[in-house]
């Protein structure tokens, strides 16, 4: 078989392993024609002798072709193309189209018009590929700093103890005990929380707390108070629900009280999301009166407080509620790694039941069982206390340097903030709307991106950016500020 | 002042913060009436003298007192405690009760009124604590058999690479790729359906796919059709969406098919649970042309396909579905161990868009994204395949043995129903109602326990068991038979 030849080589550079770069090069090579309808493809030994693999690689690639309809097999007589005529094209799609439920509708519609879809660089030219993006998009972790051997040590740990398996069997949808129990401990050392195990319930991310929370609290049609702007995952969690969402508006002081006619809030108190005010203990009692007075559940979102540069924590909204109407929502996804899908609440005693239950109603068991039990053993080793000790040492210096080289470099563009913690830096910009939209596209072009702040507001307001540096390196961010001054003046040439 | 102390040491101890222990030594001070009303604080520098704090951690501390109440400051003459007297006691808990939503409340009435709950043997005394309770009510895996050390070198295999952090970043709420993949060829392998990876969502376990299925399709007081009896997760998300369930009939070909006037039906063809009948090919397209007609979604729950005892499998709805009308759903939680709660849906090309946000409303990024590909890689090496061959073998003689055990010894109190597949036998009890309940007691006082399929059913019919051996060891299976039959002797004696 001397007429058979794809460009391996060329997706060897792309595909980390052999058995992806084969079959991503056999399929280019249908799609182009180079493999018409028809063709017999060599038998596993024979390919796998002209390009140095295993046969187990070539194997995997066939059977991938297989799976995708791009070859079929016939017994004695090998693999066949069948060409890219037969598979539907899936832009065609004559097949039913599904009525969605209210809520499915309504879902579908908040997932679209928020978050990045909503952001509106999807018709900008992408920068020459040569060059890499940089991202001020994210807001952490920088995963190369993480003690990996540690936690490879804690996991290794859980597959060798008993736990794993048999404990999995009878575990409680709230998640693993002694995660809770370890942080409800780290809670109470941290910020001041007295919970129990008991009060903890775990989820895949705040994200999940977020949204069955606000479905066990929210009828269709019912208000909900938001703080403007606010973290668009809670806008379309209301949203899905059928919820109003009220815009509360913010101040120096943070959230503004009124006496909302309303029985769920939504907080950040410890780092306004994104804006990154403070919310002042007069306001914090306000609202605590408030929900009292209107018998109503606050949500605090205490999603970024392990990270300080200046000043002194003020406690958690949690840490007053003297008669249990605050949930307290925390994650691990920005102190440990972006993979790691553990979020908690503390929930209010009333709460605990419906919530649990809500959980068990998606999730029986939860997931990742394993995972929650190397954290706990992480934390109670005093593993986690010391990655972030180490970590708020990196991410403040890191904060600093983006503070002082946006301000030397584009100051005259942005009014930075002030912020006293988190992996965050907001920025209102000083220009007009137009020359905002203008910059954030000729940023773009030069490879660098920021957040447009617009994402969460929910009533309109001037323009402004986030900037993350959390998962970048010093380099990289100075490049990425070099860049964005250039793209300044980018815009200015092209205007003279 | 130096007749002013509080246990300052004790309080160092719990809290991370100074400032912190301080609130909370002087906060119980006032609870406790050591600092009675009117008391006046030390100035802050006095206290920072007296305890060798920093004034600002006594600012603080006073500041959060002053913030709750706690004390009240006149200038120019001091703090002074206000006392606890305005303030709500914080053991008393009378605490607020909740307003749920309507999904809220059904799902917290849905949530205690099946699954275990409606088991009613809550009220029968445990078996003496000596001897351990066999129990037939789960139905596997049996993880002793499960072969951890070729598991382990996967998950290493995973952390080793530059998979993990880096991939998960950028991870789809659909879940990892490879995976998919590596589900698609398996399901084109070995039952016959032809998607591709885009197809396949991945879940936290099956009833989350269920669940949200459910959520995306149902509207409130629309009917969804269930088979009769049916797992009670499925009839759960259906009254959480307020749907009304519209009950199927089985005979010996499974469903029974009418014109339901309904655009939701779930179905287990290749062994109705928990009845074990397997869906007729001509049911298969009467349900297919009854979707087709009444632009409806079949969602088919294969969920114990995998081992098969006797016959030849039938091909999955799925495999027949032209019009993409029929949502498959699998999961590994039976084949590979419980703790591993990964499900996967099989979607209609219309249905990726809705289902994927759905799922990335409640989590962005999917958990347990390493356990996710140490799959992909653990069906990528064969270890898969070789381990269900295995499990084949073993739970196919522990079936057998179940099956004659039972037969042999209350062959006279049970008609076991044929299965030619399954973690599960479905027996109907023989005598009256009441026989069944006492037998049950008698055989839980004896420390065995099985299902009453009574709670999978949605209309009366005559008391059924379902036996569940996978997970159970020979000797623990004979011992819970002979129990069984010992059981049954208990109740005849009482009556003498």
């Amino acid at each position: 078989m001397p007429d058979f030849t794809v460009p391996l080589s060329s997706y060897t550079e792309k595909y980390r392993y052999k058995y992806l770069a084969l079959f991503h090069a056999l399929r280019s090579a249908i799609h182009d024609g180079t493999l018409p309808e028809g063709t017999r493809l060599p038998s596993t030994r024979e390919l796998a002798e002209m390009y140095g693999l295993s046969r187990g690689s070539v194997s995997q690639a066939y059977e991938m072709l297989l799976a995708e309809g791009y070859v079929r097999t016939t017994v004695g007589s090998g693999t066949f193309v069948t060409g890219v005529l037969g598979k539907a094209p899936e832009s065609a799609a004559a097949t039913a189209q599904m009525t969605l439920s209210p809520w499915g509708s309504r879902m579908v519609a908040a997932m679209q018009q928020s978050g990045d879809a909503a952001e509106g660089l999807a018709n900008t030219p992408a920068p020459a590929a040569a060059e890499a993006l940089i991202s001020f998009r994210d807001s952490g972790p920088r995963e190369a700093l993480f003690p990996s051997a540690e936690w490879k040590s804690a996991l290794a740990w859980v597959a060798r103890s008993k736990h794993g398996a048999h404990a999995a069997a009878a575990a409680d949808p709230a998640g693993d005990r002694e995660l809770r129990a370890a942080i409800a401990a780290h809670l109470r050392r941290s910020r001041g929380i007295s919970a129990d195990a008991e009060q903890i319930c775990l989820f895949n991310g705040s994200m999940q707390a977020i949204t069955l929370l606000t479905q066990l609290l929210l009828g269709e049609g019912e208000p909900a108070v938001l703080e403007d702007p606010c973290y668009y995952g809670i806008t379309r969690a209301v949203s899905a629900c059928g919820g109003v969402a009220v815009p509360a508006q913010l101040d120096g002081e943070g959230m503004v009280p009124r006496d909302f006619v309303a029985r769920l809030l939504f907080v950040t108190p410890g780092r306004q999301f994104p804006t990154g005010v403070v919310l002042s203990p007069a306001r914090r009692r306000e609202l605590l009166a408030w929900a009292a007075r209107r018998n109503a559940v606050i949500v605090e979102d205490d999603y970024d407080s392990e990270f300080r540069w200046s000043g002194r924590p003020l406690e958690p909204l949690k840490a007053l509620d003297r008669d249990e109407r605050v949930v307290y929502i925390g994650s691990f996804s920005k102190t440990m790694f972006a993979a790691l899908r553990v979020g908690y609440a503390v929930l209010p005693r009333s709460l605990i039941r419906p919530v649990t239950l809500a959980k068990a109603l998606y999730e029986p068991a939860p997931p990742a069982h394993q995972e929650q039990q190397a954290l706990a053993r992480f934390m109670l080793t005093g593993g986690y206390e010391r990655h972030l000790r180490r970590m708020r040492r990196h991410y403040g210096a890191m904060q600093a340097a983006l503070r002082q080289g946006l301000e030397q470099e584009i100051g005259d563009l942005f009014e930075l903030r002030p912020a006293d913690s988190g992996l965050l830096v907001y920025a209102l910009w000083r220009r007009s709307p137009e020359e905002f939209q203008a910059f954030r596209e000729a940023a773009y072009a030069r490879g660098v991106v920021f957040r447009n702040a617009e994402i969460y507001r929910q009533t309109p307001g001037p323009p402004a950016a986030c900037f993350g540096f959390a998962h970048l390196d010093k380099n990289a961010l100075y490049e990425g500020i070099s860049r964005l001054k250039e793209a300044w003046k980018d815009i200015q040439v092209t205007r003279v």
